[in-house]
């Protein structure tokens, strides 16, 4: 069990590798987010289009925005 | 306009104040987000249950999950 | 209003793309800050020399080092 | 040297120690930063009113707002 | 299996609880480590002194120094 | 002194460059770690195989996980 509490179902909708860089596309319900991992781990999680994944972020990276 | 490009519609369910820290929980959805934010922050923002906000997330702090 | 509560007057001084990423170096005072965001951000920005910007960190990110 | 590249020359403002965090205001030119240490990182540096100090940001951490 | 490669095998030496952040020293063979998570996680975690887990860092939050 | 408390002791065993970020790989002990930063930071501190450096994590970005 991870401390870092938010934890998101997802569905990978595209993968884009860099040299060094990866940038995944999720879906998570009707919303798109964009996660930067390393081009190493995502050929170690052999991330594809239509995966089922778990967005993940530690809860001190949250901010909040009130208008 | 945000370099940062996950941006989520959200609200506030509850405020805890520390000290020097602030932990802010928002619905996403049917998903609950946990926010650490500082104090002085939240209280800037004069966050209370049932704001309309946005939970923001820089993408290099997205990690990803493949079960 | 963001509850990230450093945000810096800033000039862009250059733009490098990468695949994935994309360097932004700006100017604050007379002090240079370099900022690592998607080329994505880079892109739906707009981002050029002379633009007007803010320097954007959370206050969780930021370390002290006293001599 | 420190991998890094963001290090601002800075005097500290104030000091507020919670039970495990503290919240270090420092000026940096006519601007205030807000930075979010440990309660024993801010003893250990023993950081008190006046003290010359350098604010330091991994450049991944920072964002860019363009109006 | 989680996109953050940096996974160390470590033991609980310490907790320490505030009102909204929680203080977690590990030890990771002869090296210590402080990790600082959310009371909410180190009691969901239920963690005490001398637990085996893992500390795990993002590899974008890595810094090196070289003197 | 930097107030990131976490400092290992590490050997670089690769520098991979990217157009705008580089992917260090260091020993610390038994263990691999993997750290992101700026090609510009990669040369700027010439970081070469066999270097002797320190690996450093600000407390807020360590996470726990415990089976």
């Amino acid at each position: 069990m991870l401390s870092a509490r938010n934890q998101l179902p997802a569905t990978v909708k595209s993968v884009k590798l860099g040299t060094v860089m990866a940038e995944v596309v999720v879906s998570v319900g009707d919303q798109e987010l964009v996660a930067i991992i390393t081009r190493g781990s995502a050929e170690q999680l052999d991330l594809k289009v239509g995966d089922s994944v778990k967005a993940i972020v530690k809860s001190t990276e949250l901010m909040i925005d009130k208008s």
